[in-house]
């Protein structure tokens, strides 16, 4: 069904193939589309979608972002009789017959005969008739799963598609990324520095662990719940929302002990989930996290990052564990710890990115530290 | 008076003619303004205009963007007695002494003998005085009425200024048009693809109709709307507030029918309102509206645009309507209605952008449907 | 104690010297720190400081800027006891094992053993290991007292730090100022003309003031306050919170008063406080505001300006008072004064930006009447 949105569309087609064709400048742009293609559709263009394959279904993950009301989009349906309703109701039929210059009966018969909902069946021929290509300013589908992935071992792959491959990307601050895990395995304990990313179990399930400080403030009590909105509330009145605070750093280095500065009392409550196939779930910045993919199946999920310019992400495990670039120095003050003590941990996970997962894992335990 | 805002102005004369002054960067720039001029102010510039004319009001359309708080300005008036009151009045009188290096009476008698009110008549000679010109960083005001229409016949006109024309548009990404509708006459159902427009009135009365599924939705039950704003408030909590969906499309080809997901119900509420000379409205991105002038007058329409970047305007009927795009199979399967009835239909308005209006179009009717 | 904040971080050293690590793109870069000194820190590295003075204090005030939620941010401790807790204990056992390829004893020995506190004790072969430098992609810090100050007299200094000086605070459009002003002196009334600043009291005390409207709208009714509340939601739906209104000029120059238009009624209540070392206040943009500093001591003032690009500095007092670019026959109108006495007002304070405070200024007085 021809439909447009306020809002701009981000699509990722998680399987099947297709086409889209979207009515945008005056022109139609028709587009075939298949697994691992990511496309953005800019908001108000009038789209409809078919699907080609025989017994395939064709399912598509969509980031939508509203150009008019943050939160919320709505979407606006050329034809219908009751569900949907065409939006062509609401006019009075006096302004249809002038728009139209045709007489009440002749409009009704167009837009108010429709009664197969949104979706519905088309004829091979129908289907063939539809599936041609033309291209357009919008330019085609960009393919994620065709790129080499910036990171690859026996334990997963990660794809990565930001606007430097798709320049449409630009504009959102967006970008998309695939991360596969083979069954059983794990990705490393990571952070994103400053995206947000809205992730989508494709397949599979996984336990989704992370660090979480904002849960175990706010479950705190009633009363100080309310506080959080009011403070929240105001906050919002400072159109770009920053806050200084000072923080005094300890003094008279013979003191020891005595300059020790009360603060919030940092604590951290875990999340924990199981998510399967057409989860959702949001990982915010900064916020460290682990995924162990179900023994039973291999993992797919696809994650929408948001405020993606400059993120970089921050792995805490492995091979490329930032921790290991500290001095000497600083990891003993930091850990309280002889540095060899710190070293030996840092340096006992070979891997990268992506690792054996728990139960998997003991063998390398072994190895790991005997190759010291 | 002589005063400053926290906002950046944008501004459209509807009538009359006069001049402004703006005190800006520690320079005086004074230009002269009429009928159609649009120009943009810099938040805390200090302002005061002029109306030359010995008989014509000077009416200003002013659209403010606040640069401190969301949705709230405040303006700070110099001089004043009670009504309006000199903000100077909220300084101690030792603070203003130091600062002037004067005594309090001198101060009181230049900041606070003003008793006329924000508007007062001048002289001949003062307003001749006031009258001279001296540009400077801010440029003259743009004339909107003095560039050719984009779009003109016997039925309206269109005019718009983007930053192309205007450059300082560019960083509020704000566009201006203005609408002319002969009386009688309508502007074809269409909607803008990105932009919130907010309409003036300047002259003459319209019936304006628009589909709009937020209505519907919150006039439900009570319940069902503080629900919503929950929602909603959560989802501030998301810096940039995108939403992830999945949609499922149909699959298994055979099954005709079985695969119709229930959506959500689209149902939008008819918006019906007669708007006259002063009058504001708002009309949202991607939401389909008509306007029909009144018998009485030749309509007006001054119309500020809200993200205009890269927004397109997309007519629904006439001669140029997107839906022609689409392909035969198309036009049959969304309509479910012979493509011949269909493209009959879509051919019938010979017009394109602004029509003869409801009662006015009998005579084309017939036209249009001989003509084919 | 390494940490990291989802949250840009621009700070400014008060007093005192130290270094500081960071942890940025799998790379450690270490700076000297000494007061002055402005460096902006992304969000999601890893920092560690420390304070290489033997009896000194290190103060830093920080700027933070959340990527993620408006108004919150929150801090992530690698390692730790109880207060601060480190987020590892967020992780499961076995999933920790797996990332480290190490069994629960060794990651607990690291990440868990630190009982001190965030601030802690170092050696001096300690302080001196960790205070070698080495350079990267951040760029060392921009020393603000090292510029020329943009305005110094007598009364006091202004030191500016823009994007220009320190390219790394384009992107936040954040700008930074330093203000000293001399025991008993006073900076002119001004206002900025599009920055909200954020100032800390850095040293000294100072009487501050500030025109407010809003104060006096909303200390109103209860009532009142709820509705601008109301108000203020809806506000908050539409995107970009623009707002169109529309101004009457005064026409028929004849009729002298009678087109004198009801205005809401400006009425600014006096902000006044004394705010001393360590205050924060915030000074929105168009508020006029004065400040003088105590007799006691020189004071110091750092100010974080937010939407810092193309503001300007208004001055309404002094040598530089924009006043005085009226034309004549506007000061005349504005004032209801003949515009020799406003000339005489104006032309009063013979010093520009910092001027001798109350008190102090009386001989001052004597001077600037007679030099007329």
């Amino acid at each position: 069904m021809p439909s447009h949105l306020d809002a701009d569309e981000l699509f990722y087609v998680m399987s099947g193939e297709g086409t889209i064709s979207i009515l945008y400048q005056e022109n139609r742009e028709t587009y075939e589309i298949r697994q691992g293609d990511i496309m953005m559709i800019p908001a108000g263009s009038i789209i409809y979608q078919v699907n080609k394959h025989q017994t395939e279904r064709l399912r598509i993950a969509m980031l939508l972002c509203p150009v008019s009301m943050p939160g919320h989009f709505v979407e606006f349906m050329q034809a219908g009789g009751q569900n949907p309703e065409t939006f062509w109701n609401s006019f009075s039929d006096e302004i249809l017959e002038a728009a139209f210059n045709a007489p009440k009966e002749s409009f009704e018969r167009v837009f108010q005969r429709q009664r197969k909902g949104e979706i519905f069946r088309a004829s091979d021929e129908q289907i063939k008739a539809l599936s041609k290509s033309s291209k357009g300013k919008l330019g085609k589908p960009f393919n994620i799963l065709n790129k080499r992935p910036s990171f690859s071992n026996n334990h997963g792959q990660l794809f990565q598609v930001t606007s430097d491959d798709y320049a449409q990307l630009k504009e959102g601050d967006i970008d998309v990324s695939i991360v596969n895990i083979t069954r059983g395995s794990m990705m490393a304990p990571k952070y994103n520095s400053r995206a947000t990313k809205i992730a989508i179990v494709v397949q599979g399930c996984c336990d989704f662990e992370m660090a979480c400080p904002h849960v175990s403030r706010e479950s705190g009590e009633e009363e100080e719940r309310g506080r959080e909105w009011e403070r929240e509330e105001e906050s919002e009145r400072e159109w770009r929302r920053e806050r200084g605070r000072e923080r005094e750093h300890g003094s008279e280095r013979g003191e020891h002990g005595s300059q020790r500065i009360e603060t919030e009392g940092h604590t951290y409550s875990p999340v924990r989930s199981r998510v399967c196939r057409g989860d959702v779930f949001i990982i915010p910045a900064a916020h460290p996290v682990v995924a162990v993919a179900s023994r039973d199946n291999d993992l797919q999920i696809v994650c929408f990052g948001i405020k993606a310019e400059n993120n970089m992400q921050v792995f805490l495990a492995g091979k490329n564990n930032v921790l290991k670039q500290m001095e000497k120095e600083a990891k003993e003050l930091a850990f309280n710890t002889p540095a060899t003590e710190v070293d030996r941990l840092l340096n006992a996970q070979p891997e990268s990115v992506f690792f054996a997962g728990p139960g998997e894992a003991r063998h390398g335990h072994g190895q790991g530290h005997a190759s010291e």
